[in-house]
């Protein structure tokens, strides 16, 4: 439970001090097991997210698919942006942003409407075994950062539970979280359609339960689950920010490692600035990481 | 862990038969500890819910405070028909029945409207303190059955996962249910009303976040909330049949009681009927249980 990825920095300190506080009752940073609720980000915080969110690929494929099923589709949107590889739609796409559009969100609801939970399952697991990350030539699975394994490792034993909380679907994030994480499927949060119960069986709608989990979303779905703010929280982007902020110990992992990972600020400016002025704990990956991805 | 408010019967028996298959990897019942969800009503199967759920008292009472603020409501219903203790209508909610209806359920999302999770949570701590049971004079709160509370204890001595799942509210049960049942905020499933987060504070809306958790419902919140099916399910009532229907262990407390707790099978009888033609296991409260409720 020592971090040994971290570097001995000001970063791994204050961790540790903050884990340290809560933990001694006669602390004013003294909080109660009951309330040790942690959340993280999974798209740049938990594994890689350049040069897109892995999930988005997986989207973008089954909606090109329908297209091939029902050329029709092509002259509707989002389908023409996917057809047409609509730079700025993209753009959008790939840093989760909301401009990415309604009629996204509605294609995504439409696209597995009607199907169990295991067809589902199948498809993203068969997605996800035969994703390579196009610049390091591995599975994309295998992309997850170490010292954050390590930092949940050290939370648990903190008596802290942690979550997954993400703007991607929790049903995706459901096959891979117990095996990768090893975090149960029943603390992994994040955007989700909504299964309705018929003759036995569950099956897909197209309703969204709640809002997407991005920004002010995020702190809806984990009171939703947890009925509590998550008081230890860490993100990497700017829909992170509304987590963070209602969080006690903010970390955020800022992407400075253009040689092991990748250097960018693209879609967490306004995160970092919170951060910077804040004094929040911001986590150098060049600096405060010995090893970026787990062996 | 030994169940010793139980009785040394069958049903005992079958308990615990049960999760030794399931805790043993060389038996055909071996289920693996990730899979191992159980869940259990509230009302009827964890405490009291004769003469009327205690919960439906206090949204009674909030909806008559609300026609006292505002006596046009009287013209509308659901308000008309509490105002004039119409029977049909509170006999209908006392078995938590859909049929007390959807002007019910939308009066219920709208009572609270705009508030805090901090004023909703007050408001049902206060009722719950105040609330004896008419027929026993103690505390509603007290009249939980000592019996479930170690089953409980087995379950989870067997990494079971103990989680409630009632048609109540999630909002409702969340604020005694860690020092009542020892079951964490997070593990409470329940109806619920969608939380928006504004201006840095989560504020109450009046939209249900998925249908009401009674019937097929609760399979979908289970499921939502987990991501699996409970294959250990107990319940009392016919709005507990999918649940039981879709798990592997079926435990269904039988209220046969009338000196200690009630003898009656209104709005259970399809689950009776069910279990009894299954093979499921009947909890006879009169024959299976020492003592009902925790000292």
């Amino acid at each position: 439970m020592s971090l040994s990825s971290w570097n001995e920095t000001a970063t791994k300190q204050a961790i540790l001090d903050f884990l340290a506080r809560a933990g001694d009752e006669n602390n004013p940073g003294y909080i109660p097991p009951t309330e040790r609720i942690a959340a993280f980000d999974n798209d740049g915080t938990l594994w890689v997210e350049q040069p897109m969110p892995a999930q988005t690929g997986f989207l973008l494929g089954k909606l090109a698919e329908q297209v091939k099923a029902n050329p029709a589709l092509a002259a509707e949107e989002p389908y023409k942006s996917i057809v047409n590889r609509d730079p700025a739609f993209l753009q959008a796409l790939s840093q989760q942003s909301p401009d990415a559009g309604v009629t996204f969100l509605n294609a995504i609801g439409s696209a597995w409407e009607g199907t169990s939970p295991e067809a589902y399952e199948a498809e993203a697991q068969a997605f996800l075994a035969a994703l390579k990350h196009p610049r390091y030539g591995r599975p994309w699975i295998e992309l997850i950062y170490q010292p954050m394994l390590e930092l949940f490792d050290l939370l648990r034993a903190n008596d802290w539970r942690v979550f997954v909380c993400s703007g991607g679907g929790r049903d995706f994030m459901r096959v891979f979280s117990e095996q990768t994480w090893g975090i149960l499927r029943e603390d992994v949060i994040g955007s989700a359609l909504q299964y309705v119960y018929q003759g036995g069986r569950l099956v897909r709608s197209n309703a969204m339960l709640g809002n997407v989990a991005l920004g002010p979303g995020k702190v809806e779905h984990i009171y939703d689950r947890t009925g509590r703010m998550a008081l230890f929280a860490g993100g990497n982007a700017d829909v992170d920010l509304e987590m963070l902020q209602a969080a006690r110990f903010r970390l955020v992992v800022v992407h400075d490692d253009a040689e092991r990972e990748y250097a960018t600020t693209a879609a967490s400016e306004k995160l970092l600035a919170a951060g910077q002025q804040g004094g929040w704990v911001m986590v150098s990956m060049k600096d405060d990481w010995k090893i970026v991805y787990k062996d």
